[in-house]
């Protein structure tokens, strides 16, 4: 999979306000690194250089969201004026006559752009806003650093209160400035002391103006946002033949799902684990998760609740015609795949990929294979998932995903009056 | 709902071959009582004259089955020449030049009209064609017994495997024949001798020529056909102003259920029990079974296992946004009202009843309201339900439920080797 | 089993204060009767006289609820001066110093004198006092109705807050009054009116004193309470030859169970249903539960959540080593049995009643023998069970359970924040 | 933890028959390494020495087994004559009359003994007997290599069948044995050639003369033997003020479970998850499981089914008071507290590890601390575990643990007649 920058482009000096430009015209994509830390289990965010192109994403049809979406677009312009503002073009299209300077946008629908330009995204909305914004990518080996903020609809992947907008952003956009230019502002030390100091080599020892003039306000750069890198998982369609019909394989955060969808009857479905027969599955439909997707339909269909940092692929079955059909949960490493049976009653079933229908079903003797991202090179660097920007307090005693079992999902909630 | 019949007919005579006639031609139903015995649980069939008009359904597009049926289509006309078989449309139109007898069947689709003639139903297939059989009475309060033949096709409901056919057949024929021709033929005498009583005093003291000329054969009249009245539910589409949307409930064997469908997003349904609300399902759908439907996709989603003499009512979710939502076994008089919030995404959702999607999906505001079929009337006769003959062998060891969980459900299946 | 009252017995007429008597010195037990209702589902109780002794019982090791306690005798013995006192031994020795009238009490803690006295039961403390309360009555067919107070302790099955005792034991006290004594006082009139019309026969004209003298008060006697009967279930231990090793069954509020206790290893455990084998479970246990208990143990260990008027016998495992183990729901008339194994390891396995440990387990070929107690008889009229008295609103807009599900059991708790 | 040897010991050249050595008397331990292969996502098994301690364990009270392990001893000692042969003290008393060689064993239970001597396990049983020959080594960090032989009775864990025993015997006893002496001999080649060179260093070019002279049979010893690094858990009991109540954790294979035990009511457990409160359960008990325990005790609590290679913890309630207890799967690297409540009614509750009831339960306020055991040092070397050989047949068509699920645990077994 390639996600790298073709054509030339050059980026416009002159901002003209209420317009919309081409995402072309944007400086290339800053890649941030996630580095160990010593104080806590998530990684620390760090920018080699001041983070350019924002994504600004939103939940449809809510004009509350929309108009947050304003004060935050203009929030960003005027603290951060080397930034460019991207929106996807509806968006674009219905809010660029309100906003005092120029935004930029893919064109022809032309997604791939994103992956080319995009160095943060913020979403504004729910989990579907979150998963749609990974979606984006979702042919992208590196996904920017998604900022997530819960808009009244409650969320489980959402992290910040939108009352939060200017700590958290600040808090991102300085992550790790302070880490490659001297001094010990950088509180959380990365683990691998000698990785940092091979990547430090080239740089400059001067911070650059856009992180130098905001250094005397209230919080030092030397804060490091969290980054919980979330894995994803790889899939892709293959033919009776066993060719992938597509030239790569899609991402998807939570997970790929096939269903009986409006056929009446159950479905059978083969199910290889590692290229090894396991079972045929006599169900509505049957889900393959990523530790993310554990919280989200497999808990609907039974799973467990798998954390996001145990590397695995949840197998969980959609009402299956079995008592003795119990939820799996599988190396990420060893792929997964679901066959439609010859013994299925309908030619084709339907595919669902983080809640969305695919055009093309799956036809008999067709397969989803399926199988994990790894977040980890050879090397040992950290990359891939998507990393999502984690809201913790000062003190850590707080923990995002205990606080979303107990908060959201009611896990083991108290008998009682209350 | 009346079920009886209107206008005038005539029995024809001179049986052409190879015909097709309107079953309006046959004589009038043939009404079979079920009564307690002493010596099990289950009820006696009991004939107050020879059953005459014999339905025979079966399972679509299984060459083997079809000719099963023509099977035993000629083995009934030629043991029991007073009976009329009746065919569904298509298959007397496929079947009626292979039967030198002609075959009954209804006009223009009106299905109300086997209602009002059919004795005794015999079906060849699997659970579905049984569900079919009792989906022909579904607005009807007295369906026929109904004879099961599972074929091949493995199936929880069937009974009897078909090379018993004629055995079967005959015990169902003669069932209670001698019950009130004097004597003591009837092994299995009625719990309530002053019941039985009343009904005998305008019954003629000679049995009937039918019954008569089968007298001397191997299994004697005296044995009874046991039967299991499954109870089935009552459901009634509501709109929003709570006026039912037909003039009378249908009837269902498995259950009914409410199913996003198509739509990718989780359906909002507020459950109202004894039309006082009980809570709001964020879920992919909702099932309210019968007993007999425990087995069924209830147990899929994960309900227990209902025995069908317990007289109740399932409520199961279908994959469940909740981690507390556990299934619930309601008393079968209390109705349980699914009503589509105006919350839910979609402006409409499936209902389906025993399999089959329905036309007409439930709006918003609308609801489905279901409540269990009695049983047992004021006077505590047995009536209603699907009158399945049971399948019995003659020590009693066996019984037909726990057979079917073992056999086929695999009910706590050992671990082990084999 | 019979319980009436043998012997002779004097009422005391002279009341010396503080002072501790027996029993049977108390009149003979008045027998309430619980009648159908047109405008709800629950019965109504009925007393042919007014009730004249009440049974007190109290959580352990509480001062609060021991102080309620003393209140409520006091409100009792002052406002229905010819109601006598019941205490259990240990509680009337606790308190009689504080009473400033005599408490009668069993002696030798000969717990059958119970059910030949006491007219009325009323519990101050949660869950496990009505379930002591009930076993007082364990070998007994009629249990009195019990009128439960939850004290701060979460309870399920507790129906009164202590603030409401007044109106509470009013209402109980009166129930029924109006109904034999001519006019249309009672607002909730039986279904039966022949049923009632029997009964009213050799009844006087005049309301007897102790109700009459309660006449003007703001609670007209009208107003009847309203009885849920819980079915118990009965269970006796049999010898590996099948004889029981007790006269009489014991009956069950909630369930009855065995287990592994102390032995490390799985019990291996022969179902029986109806003397036919269903399975041989291997696992720490199994629950044999009445509806009531189905949110009980059962609840914990994966039962559904059945319905107090389903009449059926819900057959959880505990921990089974099986994946195929589903929860069963059993029709209440047919036996089952739990038999140890003799493949079972350990020579003993425990039994519990109640969530009582019994003092004799069972050993390997003996088995428990269970089944439900009906509660109406062969002539209609309902009878056994534990007839408690439920706490409805005037609206009729609140269910009892149904708010219990919800208030208590956080059922289908709601996902979000609050 | 230290496992080393200590002090001074000398290998007994002069063997006498029917005799009970000391197993400090055996030569020092032989430490085997794990390495990566190319062909399958096990790991090769490599002894830099032949192996020459030897421990075999069995089931109890099996005669049958007992004679399988005199033939196996017999089989080893005849045809690997530099092996010591090791027995557990009972087993060496019960049958060094019948061997015509000598037997080494522990002196007065000193447990810590097997650690520094035994090379290789081989166990004769069930998985019972593999929990128990795990728990010898319960304060060890390197388990040796544990060959397993399921013996009639069924076991999920144990992989050989006795009748491969030469076969299975010779191919560990060989495994890896070319691999450092020169030649291609070995056809699993470690992925990691570095990793490899820098331990060959300091060994010589020759083969050692035991496996030399194995050389010409028909298995030649490029072969290696698969081993699945099964991870444990190590728990340590901690008192109210935090402090450890044993020097060393101890280490389980299973799990390690609280549970009421005897106590009538339910135990109340604060759980926290990496130091922070995750929540308060109300249960039976509570388990910590590894993935290979997750088809142990937390499969008949409900909890998912978890691949032993899936690095993580399984939290998972034993029938828990609630209805919103999902099991969790948590990361292996991060703790889990379980710390009886002060609110528990008992003042104790039973700890058990791996099946073992420990002698001294958790009292109010102290806590089991567990957490999961790396497998891999920070230099990427395979160690810990319990180092399982695993049977593959040639051609890698068969998964092991697949095998499992469907043939042992009836894994979505189909509903059908067979
Ligand atoms: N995920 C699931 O379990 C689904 C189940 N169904 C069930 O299928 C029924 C319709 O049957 P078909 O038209 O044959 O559809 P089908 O061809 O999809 O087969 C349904 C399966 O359910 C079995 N079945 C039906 N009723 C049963 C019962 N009462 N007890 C035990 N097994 C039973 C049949 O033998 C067959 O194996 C529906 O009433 C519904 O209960 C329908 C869709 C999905
Ligand atoms: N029966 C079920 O539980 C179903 C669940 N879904 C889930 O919905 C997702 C798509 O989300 P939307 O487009 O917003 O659809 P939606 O509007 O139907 O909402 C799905 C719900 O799942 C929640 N959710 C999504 N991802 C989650 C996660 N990883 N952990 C916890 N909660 C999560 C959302 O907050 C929302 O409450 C799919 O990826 C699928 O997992 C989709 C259909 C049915
Ligand atoms: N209700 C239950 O399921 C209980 C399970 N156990 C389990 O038994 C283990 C101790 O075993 P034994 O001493 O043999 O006790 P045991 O004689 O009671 O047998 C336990 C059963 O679990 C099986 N087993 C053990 N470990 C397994 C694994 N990792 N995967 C699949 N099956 C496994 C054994 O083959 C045996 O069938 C404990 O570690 C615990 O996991 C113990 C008590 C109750
Ligand atoms: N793991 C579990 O869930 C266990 C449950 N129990 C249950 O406890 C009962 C004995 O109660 P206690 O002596 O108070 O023991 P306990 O003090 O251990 O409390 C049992 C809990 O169950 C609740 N409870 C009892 N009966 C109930 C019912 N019918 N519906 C809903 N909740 C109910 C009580 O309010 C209390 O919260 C037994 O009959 C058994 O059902 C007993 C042991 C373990």
């Amino acid at each position: 999979v390639r996600c790298a920058v073709t054509g030339t482009r050059h980026f416009s000096s002159s901002l003209a306000h209420r317009e919309i430009r081409s995402i072309r015209e944007l400086p290339d994509r800053v890649f941030a690194t996630f580095d160990e830390t010593k104080t806590h289990e998530l990684l620390a965010l760090h920018w080699p250089t001041p983070p350019r192109n924002v994504l600004i994403t939103k939940k449809e049809r809510s004009p509350e969201i929309t108009s947050s979406l304003t004060e935050l677009a203009k929030h960003i312009s005027s603290t951060y004026p080397s930034i460019g503002l991207i929106l996807e073009s509806e968006v674009a299209a219905e809010l660029h006559e309100q906003l005092p300077f120029p935004v930029y946008t893919i064109q022809d629908e032309n997604v791939a752009d994103y992956a080319e330009k995009v160095d943060l995204v913020a979403t504004l909305g729910g989990d579907g806003t979150i998963l749609h914004a990974s979606a984006l990518f979702a042919t992208c080996q590196n996904v920017p650093p998604v900022l997530s903020f819960s808009m009244g609809t409650l969320g489980f992947l959402g992290e910040w209160r939108f009352d939060e907008y200017k700590r958290a952003f600040r808090e991102v956009y300085m992550s790790g400035a302070g880490v490659r230019y001297g001094s010990n502002l950088f509180d959380e030390l990365p683990a691998n002391e000698t990785q940092q100091a091979q990547s430090k080599q080239d740089i400059s020892q001067d911070l650059p103006p856009e992180w130098a003039s905001l250094r005397g306000k209230s919080m030092g750069q030397g804060r490091s946002a969290r980054i919980l890198l979330r894995n994803r998982l790889k899939c892709q369609i293959r033919s009776a033949d066993g060719a992938p019909t597509s030239p790569a394989p899609t991402y998807a955060m939570n997970e790929v799902i096939i269903h009986r969808g409006l056929s009446p009857h159950l479905a059978v479905v083969d199910v290889l684990i590692g290229g090894k027969f396991l079972t045929s599955a006599v169900a509505d439909g049957m889900i393959v998760s990523t530790p993310t997707g554990s919280t989200a339909y497999s808990l609907s269909s039974g799973g467990s609740i798998v954390h996001p940092l145990v590397s695995s692929l949840l197998l969980t079955p959609i009402c299956p015609r079995s008592l003795s059909f119990r939820p799996l949960v599988l190396p990420a490493h060893v792929p997964i795949s679901l066959r439609l049976s010859t013994h299925n009653r309908a030619k084709e079933i339907d595919v669902s990929i983080d809640g969305i229908r695919q055009n093309h079903g799956l036809q008999q003797g067709m397969e989803v294979h399926v199988w994990g991202e790894g977040v980890r090179d050879r090397d040992g660097v950290w990359r891939g998932g998507v990393p999502s920007v984690v809201r913790g307090n000062r003190d850590g005693t707080e923990d995002h995903w205990v606080g979303g079992l107990n908060g959201l999902l009611k896990f083991n909630y108290p008998f009682g009056q209350a």
